[in-house]
């Protein structure tokens, strides 16, 4: 077995994830084989890119399973008899990495199995969603298991980053305790705020700002697939689920008899929260400040924007564009590093946009 | 009493809201007069040009009484008071409107009053973080009470307009059911969902992808401020928060013992939310696809990303700067019309982009 990727990498299924692992490979110039229960999702693919049909007589270096959560131990399992008595090494792209595992114990080649996880995701999915690109400095979780070949997680912590992402190494269980915090129950919470919003008045609805936009993006997955994700990590999403429940019976009980101390603690708990999310590239967050400036809806203006922006020589750490209900104007939000704000806002107006200091 | 904003105006309370109104005005060419318990923040916000100090002399056409909820009532009749005889109109930029009514209960010259709900606002707080640009575009509640003066509803009419909002007229009841939906209940969930990262491992955040940064942004706002509003609108917020704990039992339910049926209804149920909320420009949502460019991280770069979308033609819809978590380079996700986004692939890779079809 070799820790160096030479290729050929097989993938196992051809959806957003599979499409996209095999045009991220192909664009660092690795062979790539595709297999899928669909043939014309091959051929899509193929067509876009991301490899070609696996013959009978391809031997992959490395197989990697990129199938829903539902089929994912079997799928693991078939890859291992296939490719029995070689070195090849079998990974997945999974969102759960416990419940794979309980479903390959006692396989006699299990140690050439060690699960991945890129932090890499859509609303829409199959291979017409895919792009090189989805994985780019995003994390990659690998989850060796206790009996997996150190070669063989050096192989995947390999494909992770041939394919652009950045590796972190979890145990098994402690990436799906993660998952359960940073995706499976806010995606769980979105999904109950939104369906509220479902057959509420339009007119309540007209009201809608950023804010409820941001909380409830993520509901807008498709429930199967989510459906499949939370229930093969039921056990840490339950445990957290029922801390979220305990606090939502505060909140009820504070607000139920005005206990304004109780509930300003559950928010201060909240701020808390986001700033532990780390800041962009893995740092500490830094202060930023918005500049807003008025935008015309159309080709070009946004360009002519940015270009004002850059020759102020400032830094665009993140860009929101905002909803506008009734107007060809977008309000454009320039999050900068706090100390540049005030020049670039010097800098915006002397060319003539409207913007505030 | 006449309809059209002739000025001056008044507004009470110095803060972000209120020193936005003045900036806007301003600019509007309307004559604004500040008062607030702070006489330090009196002349912050007219050092940025909101406003002059208001005088004893004064004759206010409008006041626009912008004070934390907690103070809403008392100051709301206050201004009544010192306007009492005239045909000064007052209103408030309050986020709830049925509470600080109440108060007035019984009031002689309650019908010179009519409650607004400008729907903007920052995770900043105080003069500093004002904008002229902050209501552009927003939507402004107007909740006239059955006996306000339709000239004063007239009035505050024309006051969201000269402030570029976009009026959406709500009776008081409507208006708080309407944003314990789309604004309160959000922001004490995505609370939820932050608080249980608050004491999370590192590795365990290292995970973190655009998902619960969006889930969880809101809950950053300052505990005290939201406290006061969530508890002001505590009948409203409690209706829906019994809705969200029996869902949210359903779903611990379902998870528990497997019920996958129940689980994929609920998140259906989300899906179906995030479609209700309006789109840009208040219409129906528009199918748009992401496009997705690696662009390095200093400025310029982005600059010249969008010259080249603008010499393509295609108006963006909304932007996405990626958190990338180990590497000076962004993924940059360009949000445009579906039927834009090959021209715009094309286009961007014709100039040496690295993006992918």
């Amino acid at each position: 077995m070799s820790e160096v990727l030479t290729g050929p990498v097989e993938v196992v299924g051809t959806g957003l994830l599979g499409t996209s692992v095999g045009l991220a490979l192909a664009r660092a110039g690795v062979e790539v084989l595709l297999t899928d229960v669909s043939s014309e999702h091959v051929r899509t693919a193929s067509g876009l890119g991301a490899g070609r049909p696996r013959t009978a007589e391809d031997r992959p270096q490395l197989v990697v399973v990129a199938v829903p959560p539902d089929l994912l131990g079997a799928v693991i399992s078939d890859a291992l008899e296939a490719t029995a008595g070689t070195d090849a090494v079998v990974t997945d792209v999974g969102s759960v990495k416990t419940r794979p595992l309980v479903e390959l114990t006692g396989h006699p080649e299990v140690d050439r199995y060690v699960g991945g996880h890129p932090m890499a995701g859509s609303e829409r999915s199959g291979p017409l969603a895919a792009s090189a690109a989805l994985f780019d400095g995003r994390p990659w979780a690998i989850s060796p298991h206790t009996d997996a070949r150190p070669d063989a997680v050096a192989l995947v912590t390999a494909l992770a980053e041939r394919c652009g992402a950045v590796p972190v190494v979890l145990e098994p269980g402690e990436h799906d305790r993660a998952v359960a915090r940073i995706s499976h129950v806010p995606h769980l919470m979105a999904a109950l705020v939104a369906g509220r919003l479902a057959d509420a008045p339009g007119d309540h609805l007209a009201l809608s700002g950023q804010g409820v936009r941001d909380v409830t993006r993520v509901a807008g997955g498709d429930p199967t697939l989510y459906g499949q994700i939370v229930s093969a990590n039921a056990g840490a999403v339950l445990d957290l689920l029922a801390e979220v429940r305990a606090r939502l019976e505060e909140v009820i009980g504070a607000l139920a008899v005005g206990d304004r101390e109780v509930l300003e603690a559950l928010l201060a708990e909240g701020v808390a929260g986001t700033r532990a999310i780390p800041g962009k590239h893995g740092g500490p967050v830094r202060p930023t400040r918005t500049v807003f400036v008025s935008v015309p809806d159309h080709p070009g203006e946004l360009a002519r924007l940015f270009a004002d922006a850059g020759e102020a020589g400032v830094n665009i750490e993140d860009v929101r564009i905002d909803h506008d209900p009734g107007r060809p104007v977008g309000l454009v939000e320039l999050v900068v590093a706090e100390t540049s704000a005030d020049h670039l806002l010097g800098s915006l107006e002397s060319r003539g946009w409207v913007t505030h200091r």
